[in-house]
């Protein structure tokens, strides 16, 4: 406790995943003071076409602009 | 905000997959209203000897049977 | 298998709820077609100032705006 | 590491509550023989008209038996 | 995408909880350079009783000491 | 309903696996009196470079000391 899960896009980086562990449990334990042996976090990584935003899928080529879209009749 | 988590067996059919999560974002704005940007859905898939229904494992053959069974004694 | 999870703020509307899981799961059952007893959906509501987009609590009265902003630098 | 959630309906009995993460816990720990400090478990219990099996919902009056139909046209 | 899921004990003071939502957003941001309009970040507030370390509930008053066991024999 | 989500490393003993999943649901189903058939369970594998305990990745040689420090400045 307490434990920190982070779904995410997988990430080819192995040094940037390390440091991204290590740097939220480091943001959990300054904000909040809970002992850092009791902080877990894990990276679940999802790829790009079992995600979807906007029900617009991670490997569409136009996902950055439209994954942004407020409804299916604008696409900004 | 909000998002949906699926977690369900491998999907092998790539365009079910694709149609789920579509599908699912629409029936939830829809419903709700809530713009299309807010909303992000995922699969997690689970390999079915990673899976417990009833405490029958899902490679089982007889899963479908056996994982309805309502307590050790009875199997339906 | 499978389980719907569905992450949001609080929903007052008991009837919209209902709906909402009802149709998440008729949808699910229509695009897979996985046995309607296989299927379980159910909601963990988030206070909006327990859950924040791009860094903004949800009880920010800016949020709809804020909440979209891509950068520290820009607000849209 | 590991991360036992159990998400459950609500559990009006206290001493159940404890009992249910307690042999869960001896459970990991008896069949992994991972050390018990690292294990954590915690329990999201989610009311019943925020739970739907089958599509329906956790407070129906006929939730046991209609929650077992397997498609929209048979109860069970 | 990313979504970041904090599960734990609850928080009585305010200020605490958005900073720590906010600072783990920031984290995330800094690290991945992710848009930060893609970035969702939510709290599980669980009671003590809803949560077991090494099988110890967190409401017990010796939960510091006893929930770093490593086994049921010995108490650190 | 319930659910019970098992996020852990991953496990390359198949059998061990699969007692793991039928054992936790034994004990939810004899702790609770639960249906049989209600009861799901599932391995959510983590790989060590993608899990941190204390803020030490699980891949670290050093990881089962290092991982119980319970600050930056002492390693316990």
């Amino acid at each position: 406790m307490p434990v920190i899960q982070i779904s995410t896009f997988k990430m080819a980086d192995e040094a940037k995943a390390k440091e991204l562990l290590q740097e939220l449990t480091a943001t959990m334990h300054r904000v909040t003071g809970v002992p850092l042996d009791k902080i877990s976090a894990f990276l679940t990584e999802v790829e790009p076409n079992r995600w979807a935003d906007a029900g617009v899928i991670g490997s569409d080529p136009e996902f950055q602009v439209k994954s942004r879209r407020r409804s299916y009749k604008v696409t900004t």
